[in-house]
């Protein structure tokens, strides 16, 4: 039985250069830079990925550019969602043979199924894969995966190792955990929810895939390694200190337009990204970067154990910023 | 200034083989057989035709053989949102050659964007496409359209030449006809949720892209001609005919197999689809599939001029199936 | 058996003092003034009379005085909502040895109770009162009453004689009626969405309960009688007519503050209401005044038959308004 | 400046007699047997205690029985909304001279109020009233008070001492604290959702008004002082053992007829309660009392510590619960 998949695992933007192409080398670089400050895992072809905006060449055309960049260093996660469950079957083996340690597959989205429809479609895959199997349940975005799926896919389906939930729904994720743990050991749970990280951590899930951790992997594995010690005090003030930089990114233009600015605030240009943006909102952006950049460095510079709390400053910032809305 | 477009256009299934490839005489012939009943378009590649199911490549292709075959009998309307901008628009501008009447674009989906991002997207498209299009808002599905997003776009694109609407809410149809036809005569505004069909033609919409009209064809026409003809007594008729044939196939195991079991009561078998059903769905559907050949059949005769009231044991059926789900 | 309610009743203002409370004398000139202008019946204490911000005691007091003012001019429908089933059915009980036509039982608000529990509580009722009920169905602030619950009533309690639905959806509408007419001849349909009102009664509904018709009753009372007399390009045309003066009225602050506006149009102070607003709103409405006032006016001017169609400067207010919100 | 409001106070059930009044003796002694399971306060007339179920009188007449027999040996925190503003003011008030800690207040329900109404209501209250206030947020039930508003009621209005929020939502709760805290150091911050008590307590949330405590006293004392003393794996696995009960008891009938049945399991029968429910609705409750006494009788044992572990038979239980739903 293969170990649980644990830790932070980065669903990190694609880079796309100013012709719109994916842009390889910045890829790897960037890869690289998320890897050196010690993310547990990569994640391409995710929801932050933009994965329905690239054509399906592209997508494996990633893929295969992450993995051999990768080249073993951490696992890779792989998004390996398609059009219908043929292609995402064989989009899945691809990837299994290219060496990916799993792959997420989204519930299927536009049309929302019923739980049956959606049980359906993750039980053929699970039967006919050659490759681990991750569900990722995100109901904003696509049908959701009831508890009494999950349990069931658990149950039935040795392929399917764990669950990527990114509905930021802590009794649900402590149902799931409840239900699943004493019966499958190697099955991992997994939030892609950042402002609740911290709760679903010490609340048991194994790790996360947080778009966040891609533009501050040293917060979010701090926050990790944290919880795991039980030093839950400091994962508490990290959590403090992510909130807000999460909150501001996620609100930005569409997303991921927001974490596209904060990994500019790292020195990471990753191109336009491939979501339309008005004129307005390309001023928004423009004109929030600086904030975006305050919120990160007050946060790498406490991520740093350089400093301990929550900056005054920040504080401020999160107040104004809210008494803005008013 | 093209004339604006107007009638029932039917938003088709596309057949599939038993090995789930997209089946071209089939779709020729159903076509035929819609064309002879009387729609006054056709719609491939909607949400009826399972337009994320299948592959870039086979949506260019279902496109070739509707319109090639069509032949101009009636105008084509063809579903071309791809996985981003670019690929759009390339779909939009190889359809306008190809000899479509226009391209419907649904909103962005999966992500939900802003009312900025919709609008963004659909200008960049509106200004560089060669081909008539038609916004497709479908909110339960996709972003939604709002008001004063497709008011500025008809004002700003004379590319954009209709919107269809699916929200099935009436007042929002009304407020878009009130303020877009004293600027745009060409502007066509089409309903594509059958529930509402009448009163959208008797509040002054154009037409509808109903997908019951690929099963009663016959029916949907009537109605759209009784109420262009004044005849409101029967259109209303029709719509309490058609609206148990409707939520019944809307109903049944995952869209759009309803309305597959629906053409099935016409003698078509237009194979399995692509959308994953369980085993108790497909035990469902079985089972249904009499109680909608029953309602397409009273349907049908009624349509046809046999009948003019619904028929007592329908309205018993209606009652019944109500009452099984207290 | 009793003749079906129908036409157009009006969920009136209560009017209140420059102290908050109810102004008397002002309630029974505005119900002169509306009986005069045509209104079929009135609904005291309904939604637009802020049921739930006024005192049991003081709900009586209101039901008896336009009970005795009214004197059976019109019928009355009295709102019959209390704490509690056994609060509600006295309140029936009172209300029906007043003389009312009828009451109007909301179903349970604040708790959202299951189809079970709404069918409980209104069964209960049913079973006990002396007087006519008819249900009120407003999603939006209430439990909902499903289709089945309302099915099971209509055929299981005599008492039980209509149902105001607010929820504004035509085909729900549509199904309750080719459900239950056949069993129930002496069942009313009523809509309390001014925005579908034309469709609703086109689709074979028996009247209203519309806000609007506490403003404009004389486009209320000529749209319904349009639909009953078969002029349907008329009623569209009030409809059209209608759906801007709504929608502004419903805008603004706190419902019901817009019809409170627009009855001042109409030279009716009601009085403050009872609902908090912040100095931010009461500017808005007060800035918001004179468009009320120019859409009532160029209202009630079509209605008189002065105009028959809508005006070009008021489908620009529209279209301006509708910009401004860009 | 005032201690700040903490720990767990019990919005309690209020217990009818058979004729539906409400039984003060019963009040008392349930009183005395919370206290003496060590709650740290009671909340009359929240929404466990139904409170717009009974009638001004009644709700008056609840909170001096509470405050009288408590005698001061805990703080009460009474629910004091009534029909509009004055008569809430009129309620605080008379709370306050009878001895109460601090009123609750549930934001506006039934309609669904702006955030400048929401603001305008509370302002209006808590610049008038001589006792001080907790706002409620629920906004399930009643207008959500937004962040933007609830820091700006804190900002300024002294006597607006903590917020009780039953959202359940976990990052909503840490922005309220780290924008608010900074500033006032007497407010304090309450969770009503019990599914998530472990983690916002380790958020930093003072304490929580949860309706198991009604039920399970000795279980929500544990939790909250495991947390506080820094035992966060005690808090976690009290956490588990209370949610599956939280679950079944939310799930049981109307609200809060689960919690009733929870009492029960304690030897206290507080009454039939004042909602409605049908025969089914009896009969599920009376067949899920035996799982309900088995759960409670669970996590009694765990929370005194007889037993350190979730019991592996309740964990059964809750799978099968989970599988029956299928």
């Amino acid at each position: 039985m293969s170990k649980r998949i644990s830790g932070i695992l980065t669903p990190h933007i694609t880079p796309v250069d100013r012709h719109g192409r994916v842009d390889e080398d910045r890829l790897c670089g960037y890869i690289d830079w998320l890897i050196e400050r010690g993310v547990d895992g990569l994640y391409p072809n995710g929801s932050t990925g933009e994965f329905v905006r690239f054509t399906p060449e592209e997508r494996r055309r990633i893929i295969r550019v992450v993995v051999d960049h990768t080249a073993g260093r951490v696992p890779v996660l792989a998004g390996a969602a398609e059009a219908n469950v043929k292609e995402t079957i064989a989009a899945c083996d691809a990837y299994g043979e290219m060496g990916v340690r799993a792959v997420a597959i989204v519930a299927p989205f536009y049309y929302r199924l019923s739980d049956q429809g959606v049980y359906a479609y993750f039980k053929e895959i699970a039967d006919t894969v050659s490759v681990d199997v991750t569900l990722y349940n995100i109901p904003m975005f696509a049908s959701p995966i009831e508890l009494p799926t999950v349990i069931r896919l658990a149950s039935e389906c040795p392929r399917v190792v764990g669950i990527k939930d990114s509905s930021g729904d802590l009794p649900f994720m402590m149902r799931m955990i409840a239900a699943i743990r004493p019966m499958r050991d190697d099955f991992s749970f997994l939030t892609g929810w950042d402002a609740s990280l911290a709760a679903m951590l010490i609340a048991g899930a194994d790790g996360g895939t947080n778009a966040t951790s891609g533009v501050v992997p040293e917060l979010t594995r701090a926050l990790h390694r944290a919880v795991k010690a039980g030093n839950i005090d400091d994962a508490i003030r990290l959590q403090y200190q992510l909130l807000p930089l999460f909150d501001a990114m996620l609100g930005l233009g569409e997303f991921p337009e927001g974490f596209r600015a904060g990994a500019r605030s790292r020195g990471w240009d990753l191109g336009p990204g491939r979501v339309p943006v008005s004129e307005q909102q390309r001023d928004a952006i423009a004109r929030t970067q600086r904030e975006i950049d305050a919120l990160v460095s007050g946060v790498t510079e406490c991520g740093s154990g350089k400093q301990t709390v929550l900056p005054a400053d920040t504080i401020e910032q999160i107040v104004q910023r809210v008494l803005r809305q008013l």
